[in-house]
């Protein structure tokens, strides 16, 4: 086979807090926003899903070429999750996430990254 | 509002190492154990979304009423990535990652599991 992924992807875990009501009711700027991200950091969309929870609450995510991308939000805590998972490279979503926090507006965020080796043989 | 989240939700973060190539490729098998092994756990598919790459790799993507479940496969390095993010209740994903275990038999796994807080005011 000649075609070979990255042995190392990255994995982001984020939490925005303290997000306001008009923002994280506003769907389709949430949606928007993280096609615009996703795309400034040059990851290829494939697909796309999304809900609209009673009384409240939003989901959406979506599948891309490196792997995946997902925003849930939760209006009732003024938070709403973010996670993206890329295969491409190791230092991947940094983009993402400046773009999300500059479009979302957190006052507050809880961020984890981690690496996530698909290769059995590759040594840290 | 009376509808509330649990203030705690629960992620999982997996490779499955050394799973069979026939496994691999077998693309409806690993679609119909994620399918499954989501209904066991009682959560809600609302939309799949799914890809084969050429000239190899899968990716699946469920969009849950509980969030979201993924798979991405690597027949490069025989192994796959499993994401699963629940906001349900802090242990979700234990029935399913069992299921995805039976099923797609890896030898050996590489799991993380964390908490996710998303109501700012809930003390750990």
């Amino acid at each position: 086979m000649e075609y070979k992924t990255n042995p190392v992807g990255n994995e982001i875990s984020c939490v925005f807090h303290n997000v306001s009501n008009e923002i994280l009711n506003n769907h389709r700027l949430i949606k928007g926003s993280l096609i615009e991200a996703l795309k400034k950091e040059g990851f290829t969309i494939l697909d796309i899903s999304s809900h609209e929870f009673s009384p409240q609450g939003f989901s959406f995510c979506a599948l891309i070429a490196e792997s995946h991308a997902t925003i849930h939000t939760y209006p009732e805590y003024n938070s709403l999750a973010f996670h993206l998972y890329s295969c491409r490279s190791p230092n991947d979503g940094q983009i993402v996430l400046k773009h999300l926090k500059e479009k979302l507006k957190p006052e507050r965020i809880k961020l984890a990254t981690k690496k996530v080796i698909v290769d059995p043989n590759f040594k840290t």
